[in-house]
Order: structure tokens, then sequence, then C-alpha cells
């Protein structure tokens, strides 16, 4: 249906205690008043720009076609960098040029990049630290308005963008083993890991991780399978390799932060098995 | 106006820190674009049936006929429980059958009940941890878009759907007291009691409640009767007796947790008082 | 577009935990079904009026024209504090009258303001401790659907709103110093002072904050120029000038409250600087 209106959906380290959230909706009502603006989550950890890379990248697949996402997660607003409008084969995102579209870029087919720099565009005046209310959520508002994405500003090589390095993940003990690293923990201390999807449900099969002071944490699908307070590995929604405890704080209780090595072992299959 | 389209309201025990909240409602906007979607709360505790089923049913009155819920406190996510679609004479709720609807059950009259079952209803791929995003927002966002409830399964029995047991509030001491029990603690440390606003308001004259200890707590309608730091009770928006702490933590203050006694003291009324 | 039903914007410190603001989307939806609902913000500290009556205030412009506010931090809700609605140049503000819409007054051009009486705008069976479910809510609705603002309730005088009584900065050392107060620290610790930017940005030269204690904390115009850990003083989005520690909590570090005196140093302009 051509006539329907795309939606908004946001994404922010800004929390919901302030009412930062809530006058940039003011702000996208002000110029596009008939959006429906969803809220994808305000919780990502102040500043954790690759926390905000990988659950923008693991979410945006359910949202329609069509939709405008605003992702702002953005600890050099002020400075220099960049803001970009990133429009893929099926959704545009809104966001400092900070590598927390790094992993859309990898998903989603990439059509064309602008920077953010006609005024015309934004809110008249213009705070040095609020751009999402004053650059971001006023781009958005426009596109959901009809407004053609090269108005916002000049086409820029996707290519040039910022992107996140991941640690590397690397494979060991001929095959029998991946080093990873934990890449952050989330408010409950579950703890997402460098290893995705495909290490673990590769070829090899996988058997447990071990930390880095020797101790093993099997895997299992769902927190289910293991009795409470005891230590799983599953493949979360993240698209990564995640360690918890079942109704525990596995960042405390394990002892484990960003940085830090894991293993995933694995066990050749043979030429019989599938 | 028939050509109203449905809300949608949503309870889970979620919270809104994680992205979880903002992928169903992505989920919902790709299936059904124009319904709107409210917040009832995502603040359940963890996994609290019973008091996901107290505040749903004690909410939904306030929504209006038509209103669609999907109710998802969960635990048995991933095994065999069913999920159902109950339908009332006022309002559609769609949830797991482990009780959450037994308040609702009792307070609306119950039209239908099916099962959720229909494949092409849900979302192609489904995860073992996640049917509020996989099962139950596309449920109901197929609703709102007009699909027949009869199309999401088979019809079932509500009388075979699972109901919470209350703990039982018997009477004591010739009529002059009732025993009740703690049914949860808010995250204000409000205890909620199994005490119905029916038992307090009823025939006898409550007078205060008598707790494990000895200690009596004086019944009033308002906080505001009562000094900083003084516990009262009173029938709250739960429907249930309330012991609470004016601007304290009743649970810390008090020692009371889920399935403490408590009794209320009652005064048999005179045949010439009203 | 005349056509365009207004939005309406809720502004309480009722938090999300609980299903208050979600009942009370339930009852404008059930009242003016198209309407939107925006979330201003739920985290004004609990009975904090001031807080509130400067968020609203420094947060309203950035809403469209014809915006309808609910404004509840309401500790005398069930006194006989009068509900009102006061009516703007630019937008409605539904609010108990307590000093919540003190800066709202200040800042835009007042043209009626009503109390609101008339129990046909009102949910049929109200409590006396949640007038925003019962009452400030219904009213928005109603407003929001068309009702004329005179069908609330009479006509009452503005200046006869209770104001907000702000600590009066005064003058000291011949003009070359402020004496302000900490009007409230939010939940980051961040300090929120009397001093207004227009004393900071005026015609004398602010140099520095100094604390109780002696301490001096400098200006600067964002976080980004002092260190992590390090103190600062900024014109924040309340309008007032703010203390706070980059990445730390002000209020606990610096050992200051609601309350306590601080002071704005300013060097006088010589007459051939602007």
């Amino acid at each position: 249906m051509t006539s329907l209106r795309p939606l908004i959906a946001l994404m922010t380290d800004f929390g919901l205690q302030d009412p930062y959230v809530g006058t940039m909706k003011g702000v996208i009502a002000g110029i596009s008043p008939h959006t429906t603006v969803i809220d994808l989550t305000h919780g990502i950890s102040p500043q954790n720009v690759m926390q905000g890379a990988i659950i923008l990248g693991s979410s945006a697949a359910y949202f329609p076609d069509g939709t405008i996402f605003v992702a702002v997660v953005d600890p050099g607003v002020g400075t220099k960098r960049k803001a970009i409008a990133l429009l893929t084969e099926k959704q545009t995102f809104i966001a400092p040029d900070n590598g927390l579209l790094s992993l859309i870029m990898d998903k989603q087919k990439v059509m064309a990049c602008h920077t953010i720099t006609n005024t015309s565009c934004m809110l008249p005046s213009r705070s040095r630290t609020f751009h999402g209310r004053d650059i971001f959520s006023p781009a958005a508002a426009h596109l959901a308005g009809g407004l053609a994405p090269a108005k916002l500003g000049e086409i820029c090589n996707p290519d040039s963008c910022i992107r996140i390095t991941f640690p590397e993940n690397t494979t060991t003990d001929g095959g029998c083993s991946w080093e990873g690293t934990v890449l952050y923990s989330d408010i409950y201390g579950n703890l997402v890991t460098s290893i995705t999807a495909e290490l673990v449900e590769g070829r090899e099969k996988a058997e447990c991780v071990r930390l880095k002071d020797g101790r093993k944490v099997p895997l299992h699908e769902t927190y289910g399978n293991v009795a409470e307070g005891e230590a799983l590995a599953y493949t979360g929604s993240s698209g990564f390799l995640e360690i918890a405890i079942r109704n525990g704080n596995a960042a405390n209780v394990l002892g484990l932060k960003t940085g830090d090595r894991i293993t995933l072992l694995v066990k050749r299959r043979h030429r019989n098995e599938r």
C-alpha cells in the first residue's frame, strides 16, 4: 500500500527516566504528525556503540520494510563526526557515523548513504549535546513525511563510513577450538561474546565454552535445561554466543567482563556424521 | 464505529531495558500497520503469573471494548503448555495457558476460547524462548487486522484452561476474623494479600490486620491518613487488601513475604447498623 | 490542517513499573480512540512538583501547537486542591493546581483557565488516589475529541493559580557574584540550581561556581571539555545552571542536596567588550 506512512523506530542509550525520548517524539510529531513511533529500546548501556550495533543488527529484520530507524548512541556528539542516513534495500537508518550501523551494513544490501548537512531539515536552533532531538529526529520525520533522502545532504560512499572492528575469533588446536572475546554484558549480567552463531552451529560440533580460569560452561538450547544458579552458553537473539546463569548474574558470578578471552571447544565431526 | 481498528495492549514481565517489547511492536506493525499499541505494563516481576493475573484482572476494564490484550508471563515457554486466545463479551486475551487469565475469567463473561496452533498466524521462524514475538504478537496483530479467531486454532473448553489457585481465606473466631495470605509484594514493598475487597467491605466491619508476629495494622482509605513511616492496610487498585508503609517499604520493614499468613479482624455489625 | 486530531502528552511521577500509565492510556483510548499519546516522561522524582514544573516548562516548546499535556505530580490528590485546564496561545495543560504549571505560565501567553469540575467529563467511578486516571486523562481525551474547554468547568483567574516560589537569586559583592540554591538533583546526581541561563549568559561574564565548602567548579559548554570524574557547570536543557561530574554522580561526590547554597562568580565586562 503506497499510501502507508512509514513508521519510525527509535533506539538510544538515553533511558526513560529523563524527558529526552519524549522530546524527540514531540519533535517528530511536529514535523510528521501521523507517523507511528516505536521504541526499539532506550536501554543501550551509555555510549556502548558495539552493543547498540548488535541489538540494532539483530532486531531490524523484525520491523516492516520501509521502517526509518533513528539510532543514537553517540559519544562523539558535538565533535566533527558525521550524521548519516543509510538506505538499504529494506529500511532506512539515521545515525551518527561511528560504527553503530556496522551490522546493518553486513546484513542488509546497502543502496545509498547521505550525510545529513541540510540545516533546513534540522531544528532551527541546535544544541551541541542533543542531536537526537535537533538533527536525527527531524531528519527521520522529514523522510517519513515524504522528503527525498537526497535532500538531507550529499551522497557519501558507504565504504567510507566507520565500521566497528569486532575482536577476531581465531581457531586453535588444529581446529578443535575457537578463541573469542566477551563483547559486553547486559543489565542482567548475561555476557555476549564475539563467537558467532555460525561458528557454534558450523561444521564442527560445539561442546562447551572454557573460561579464562579453566572452568567449562556447557552449551544448551534454553535456560530450562539447567538448574537455577547454573551457568550455560547458548546462541542468543544477538546472533552471538552468550553466557548466562539461570536466574543469576553471570558477569558477577563468573567474574567476566568486556575484553576477557573465552574459548569455544569443538569436536570435529566424523565424515559419516551430517 | 465499525471501521475502528481495535487496539492492542501489552502486558509482560520483560521490562523495558531490552529490545524485546520493541521487537514485538515491530512484528505487530508488520502485520497490522495501523493498529495502536498500548503498554499496560512490562514491569510484572519475572515469572510471577499470579501478579500478572491480578494486574490484568484489575486493569482490563479501563480499556475499550474490543481491545486485544497480549499477556506474556510465561515460565513454561518452550514446554508443551498451550497458547490460547480467550474471547469474552468485552475483549480478547492472547496468553499462555498458565493461569494468567484467571481473574479475567472470573470478571468477564467468557464467549469462546481457541488454542493457537495455526502456524500461518505465527512468524515463519520460531524460537523456543520468545513466543511473545513469534506467536502471541502475530496472533494479536492478525486478529486486529480482521482475522476470525477461529482461524487461530481449534476451539477449546475454557473450563479446561489452567486457573490459579488463590490461597483460601478462612473465617475463624466465630466470624470475627479472616485468615489470609500475602500473595506478592510489588517493587515498592507494598504487600498484596488474598483478602478480597468484598471481605473488607462486606457485612462485617473490618477493624485492622494482624500480622503473624501479633502487630496490628490499621485500615485506612488513603496513605494521607497516616504519618510518614507508618503502616496501613487498604483495599488497593488490585481489588485485594494491601499492606503498605507511607513512603516506606512494607515488605522489608514488616518482614513479610509471599505466603505469610495475615488476619483481618472484623467486628460483627449490630442489627441496627447498616 | 483543522482535521488534525491534537496529540496528548503525558508527564507524571508514576514510573513505568506499575500499570498506572498504561491504564491512563486505556482510558484515553476509550474516550478518544484515534488520539496519539506521547510519554514526555514518567520519571519525575516522586512528588517533586518543582522538578516537574521545570521539565514541563523546558520541554513543551518542542511539542506541536495544540498539544494537550496531562501533567500529574500530585502530592495533594484527595485533598481540596483544584484540577485545572490552562489554555495558552499554543497548547493546553491539564494538571493539579499546585504550581506544576508555573514555568508554562511564565513562558507561554495564557489565554484562559478552567477548573475541572464537570463530572460528565470524568470517569463515572472516581478513586481518592488516582485522579490521573479518573479526572485528568478523561478531561484531556474529551478535549482531544473536540469538547470545548468551557465544558470542563467554570473559568478561573489564572493569577489565582498556585505558583512555585523559586529561591531568589541575590547579587552580592558589588555585582561580582550571584547567590543561588540547588533546586533538585536528577537520578544521575546532576544538580539543577536556581541560577537562570539569563544570569549566566547575561551582561557579566560568568567564571565559575563556588560551592558551600569553597570548592570552585568551572563553567563549560559540554561534558567533553572536562576529563572523566571532573566537575563542571553548564546551562542545561532545564534552562538553569546545572552542576555535574562527567560519568559521575555530582550530588554524592560534591555532597550537595536540595536547598544548598551555591555562588556564581562573575567578572564585570569592560565597556569595550561586547
